[in-house]
């Protein structure tokens, strides 16, 4: 029997504060109004961002709100005029979505739309309500997704549609994660063969920055993370060397500088932390390095720049998503997954049971997992 | 009767101390020893970072010194093993020389050699000592060229001869003010046709900026000063409209994101001042805005850095020189003035003779010129 035009019962992951547990409840949700879609979400990546929205490190989080923005699934129905997916369609969730018709959709190098919600964080559709609901009282939606649910609903423009044979609890991967580190290196820092990179951080985003360096054919790639437990999987994914800063007595960019006769050709910041990101831009070479963030502070952080590192040449950057046009972009990498160029599975440390979400975000929490992945089925 | 080989004396404006005026002094110029070369300076700009410096805006210098970095002359003598230029021959002197043997010189997309004295402000040839001396005293160098001086001596890589048609009291700018503001919107941000720009400080800087943006094809190019006595120089080389902070009771950055309908393509600080390379960061497109520091800072100064600019989409980078390689490509900038292409007396607003060197720097304190040139014959 249909579920469509009705309302579902689902099950959901739902916040109702900071740094509480998230507390599995049956919420109910509406069906897809005009140019929305519901979908039935079957994995979901449990992302630091995610732990950062909870922990009270974004500018403004609505509570109750449910969390979660790396997910794909399948439509369940879709609202009045849509006509780009129909249900039984399998979907990636974009919690970048893009209008294409705003100035930055338009801008050959921008994918940060102007109804992005991030650094906004409103979590509501665009008629200022949810579809989700508990007990008659309105549940925020979170970086146009919530993924932490077993139904969701988007708006038309945060969803794309993949190839049926690609395996959901993978390609959830490229909803954030893997498309963030791995985009960054090839779109945004377009990485070089022959070159030297270095990477701070070795999570979900760190690995999948690693896996595109040695893919750009980079010669030298230097992960750096104070957790060694972490390096054993780098190695495998293409570091040729791995760093402990807890190792040197003197500061990780000087190592690092020493390493690469001068300073690495690039640097990455796969981590949030503003004293990390000085030292990342610190060990790329002076005088042509290219240094990009990822990683995403407080919003209240401010890194103190010494222009200098700047005027001798160096390039700093930032990028959301890996600088990829999401609903362009996305279907591409999952053809390129089922075409065995690369590999999402490496970057999947554990497969939860969704109840099991707090535990999730304890393995994330104390870098035991690169990416655990919740199965909603 | 030739003066190679001897000590020649020199009118030199030397500098004591911090803040305190320059006094003519004449001075001994040793003979240049090998690989050097002595050059007769016949014209040199007065630049900020010559008063940076004075002010005590650098890391380190020491004193005595004979300041000045953006001269032209004609070589005197040459040292022992000199083959690039000889006695007669006309020259631009370099404050950003070039090895062409180090990884940066090497390097396509770098011109800072690991031989230039900027940010270390050591004074001295690669021997530890200078030609200067007074008294028996040795006076220091500045940034490898020393040209508020009649003569001056300095290494083979510091110089690039150029076309003797060329007039001197005007290529002296390509020393340093005006290839920093031309090179860098061409060089280092690549301008495109039909995009807007912001430049921030109508100085010397940022006049050779805006003419850059005109040349580039830019179609909004927006001056902002605090003194409207330049905007009608900067619009007569380029500016579409000029703007003063002072007029406004909104930040400058909101002012020219409305003016450029969501922020401009390109944004360019050519004052040195961290608060005002805020301002022209927030200025540019939050989505796709290039985002160039060309001023110097003092070098205790930070710039309070949201990542979250960055990370929406914004580059943020800095050049010396205009990431020209000087020697190869100064030469060919007299060239492009011979051919009329580039109008650099445009930019000379006083002509002083060197015994005025005092005045000239008040002239540039008081915001009364774009650049004045010492004349030393």
């Amino acid at each position: 029997m249909s579920t469509a035009g009705k309302v579902i019962k689902s099950k959901a992951a739902v916040a109702y504060g900071f740094k509480k547990p998230l507390v599995i409840e049956v919420v109910e949700v509406a069906p897809p109004k005009a140019r929305e879609i519901r979908v039935k979400v079957y994995a979901s990546g449990i992302c630091h961002t995610d732990d950062h929205a909870l922990k009270g490190g974004m500018a403004s989080l609505n509570f109750p709100v449910i969390l979660g923005h790396e997910g794909a699934g399948v439509v369940e129905s879709v609202g009045e005029g849509v006509f780009k997916v129909q249900p039984g369609d399998h979907v990636i969730l974009l919690c970048s979505p893009m209008c294409m018709k705003c100035k930055a959709c338009l801008h050959e190098d921008s994918n940060f739309c102007e109804k992005n919600d991030v650094g906004k964080n409103v979590g509501l559709m665009h008629d200022k309500t949810t579809r989700f609901s508990i007990k008659g009282k309105m549940i925020h939606n979170f970086m146009s997704t919530s993924t932490f649910t077993e139904y969701t609903v988007v708006d038309e423009f945060a969803i794309c549609k993949i190839d049926k044979a690609a395996p959901l609890d993978q390609v959830c991967l490229i909803g954030c994660g893997f498309a963030t580190g791995f985009g960054t290196v090839l779109n945004t820092a377009k990485v070089k063969p022959g070159s030297s990179c270095v990477i701070f951080g070795l999570g979900g985003i760190g690995m999948s920055a690693v896996m595109a360096c040695k893919i750009a054919g980079a010669t030298k790639i230097i992960g750096v993370d104070i957790n060694p437990e972490k390096f054993p999987k780098a190695k495998e994914l293409g570091c040729t060397e791995c760093v402990n800063p807890k190792d040197h007595s003197k500061p990780i960019d000087e190592v690092i500088t020493e390493k690469t006769n001068g300073g690495a050709d690039y640097g990455f910041e796969c981590i949030g932390n503003v004293d990390m990101m000085v030292s990342m831009i610190k060990s790329t070479n002076y005088a042509f390095g290219s240094a990009t963030i990822i990683g995403v502070p407080a919003f209240t952080d401010r890194l103190p720049l010494d222009v200098m590192w700047l005027l001798t040449g160096r390039t700093l950057q930032g990028a959301f998503l890996g600088d990829y046009k999401a609903p362009l972009d996305f279907p591409k990498l999952v053809n390129e997954l089922l075409a065995g160029k690369i590999d999402l599975n490496a970057l999947v440390s554990f497969r939860l049971p969704f109840e099991d979400i707090n535990k999730g975000f304890d393995l994330m929490r104390n870098g035991k997992a690169v990416r655990t992945v919740l199965l909603m089925k």
